[in-house]
């Protein structure tokens, strides 16, 4: 794990909903070498509340994200607490005042980092987990002409009605405490809002079947409720700002391909105008990425594979702590990287 | 709908955790007459916050529950309101110091009403949704010299780990809010907690695919919000008191028939030492009582049959709002009622 990192200074970052965030900033991580012909580049953008180095599980010597032989860029979602964020602004947009960010606005940032700064024209691939599924999709309706192949994994190009249920539920658990004070709480997080929202979590992160198993027990965990405060509520009160996370949820909340300008709101016809070739990977019992919302993208994009990850983690399969869907996360980016890009 | 009901005087009622509520009553309705030699007796439990007259879209003329047919008892939980309840109980054992109340307790409950009001010693069918269904297994355990038939629909015999979890989440949800002062709360009850349980149920209650085709429009709602606001935080705002959701949480969550004295925890002994001709009826996509764990109850009970209630209604199969899952499930329980029993 690597938390050392960059800044890509954005300037004045307009976003598509009018705002604008001054002395705005990205920060991103890089793997490997960019090589002569800027041919080797992959764009890996991150999840909820994931930092760059919560990639790396993905990125290793032999693996298919092989920093020997691509470049491979790590960009930190805004609201992420890393890049521009409700926690790191300065007044006046500050905490709750931060902006709505779109999933275009973050392809709009990261597309700024990979032209201005590296003068990138194509990628090789973009790829990425959840919400990073969401900004490959995007960047490849934003930038058809850039992108070769792209690999959303257990996320979706729009964020269905069921999705958006499922977030609302987690919101509403989080601002339930008091102490969340409308976005304006001080030093005092609001932990108890936290550690609740990190329990509606917990039955939708994994499956029904994962539980049944206990197979939290070969991550460590030795008991239900263990796991419940050790894995989750550890997970949400390891520095993960309440702004943040509420700025992240929005935009979660709000994907859609089709709210690209030019598309007018039809998905089907964003997805339609994707040049690069597709793999496309749900987890077979994701309880809010479902494989058939995935089968239905994939019917849409011209050149697209629909390939489910088995097994029962669900949608943290894509979360590099099981080595077998590791694997065939790995090995599905392998075969896609041998296939020729869209755009030859 | 009909609010009337009977009130049976359970007098000094020690629970099986050692509590005893002095002064406990059951506050049940019943539907048609009871035969002359007591032959046609049905028991249809509640479901977790709902009343008898919830469960009546299931008994009607030329239903298989016809009153003209069976005599049919809707005994409520114990902790749903109109049942001793953490709301109806003096002190000292009112509010946030109710017992804790198991499944078996709730059976042991119906079974003195059914025997000392009654008169009753075969029942011709046990059956109910969810937590109904839970005790309905229950009373095939407890009591499986009376029983002649079950059917439990969308329900299990011991609350899975998952759905502990997803129970987790609504009750951190609900008591987040400070104004649930750890249950002391007064007049003013906790209602951004009971709103923000309403959402975090709301992802669960329905299937995936129930809100991708936007299925709540049938029932009357205008937007996904409206559905939100109007069934859901409705549902929770209407009388439903938070300590006795909790309550009755904290029974669904310790439901387990392998609990029942006897079986030292061993749900599979339980399940194969049921008598009763047995219908199972999990919905196609519950989200948290899937068919599969259903399968496995089915598959330790002797003379078992699962049949999957088809649809994308999930868990609300079983709420009586959809006619054709209502139909499903009437025409399972006329199929049901025409075997032989298992005391034959």
């Amino acid at each position: 794990m690597s938390e050392y990192h960059q800044i890509f200074d954005l300037g004045d970052f307009t976003t598509q909903h009018g705002a604008t965030l001054r002395g705005a900033f990205l920060a991103y991580a890089t793997y490997g070498e960019l090589n002569a012909d800027r041919s080797n580049a992959i764009v890996y953008p991150t999840w909820y509340s994931g930092r760059h180095w919560d990639n790396e599980w993905l990125i290793g010597p032999g693996m298919a994200l092989d920093p020997a032989e691509y470049f491979i860029i790590v960009p930190n979602m805004l609201g992420n607490g890393l890049s521009s964020s409700p926690s790191n602004t300065l007044q006046p947009y500050d905490r709750a005042r931060f902006p709505d960010i779109t999933v275009y606005d973050q392809v709009a940032a990261q597309y700024r980092l990979v032209t201005e700064k590296f003068g990138i024209e194509r990628l090789a691939l973009v790829t990425g987990w959840s919400m990073g599924a969401g900004q490959t999709y995007q960047w490849a309706v934003s930038h058809p002409e850039m992108v070769e192949r792209i690999a959303p994994f257990c996320g979706s190009a729009r964020t269905s009605l069921h999705n958006k249920v499922f977030l609302e539920g987690v919101k509403a658990a989080l601002t339930a405490d008091s102490a969340f004070a409308g976005g304006w709480y001080g030093e005092n997080w609001p932990t108890i809002g936290l550690r609740a929202m990190a329990r509606v979590y917990a039955g939708w992160g994994f499956s029904q079947a994962f539980y049944w198993e206990q197979e939290y027990e070969t991550l460590g965990y030795t008991s239900l409720e263990d796991f419940l405060i050790g894995f989750w509520e550890g997970f949400f009160l390891d520095g993960r700002d309440p702004n943040n996370l509420l700025s992240m949820l929005w935009t979660w909340q709000n994907g859609d391909v089709g709210r690209t300008p030019g598309f007018d709101g039809d998905t089907e016809a964003a997805l339609a105008s994707i040049k690069a070739t597709a793999l496309v990977l749900p987890a077979e019992k994701d309880l809010y990425f479902p494989p058939e919302d995935e089968a239905w993208a994939v019917s849409h994009i011209p050149n697209a594979e629909l390939r489910v990850i088995p097994g029962i983690w669900g949608h943290f399969a894509g979360h590099g702590s099981n080595p077998e869907d590791t694997q065939f996360i790995d090995s599905a980016l392998s075969d896609l990287l041998g296939k020729p890009g869209g755009l030859a």
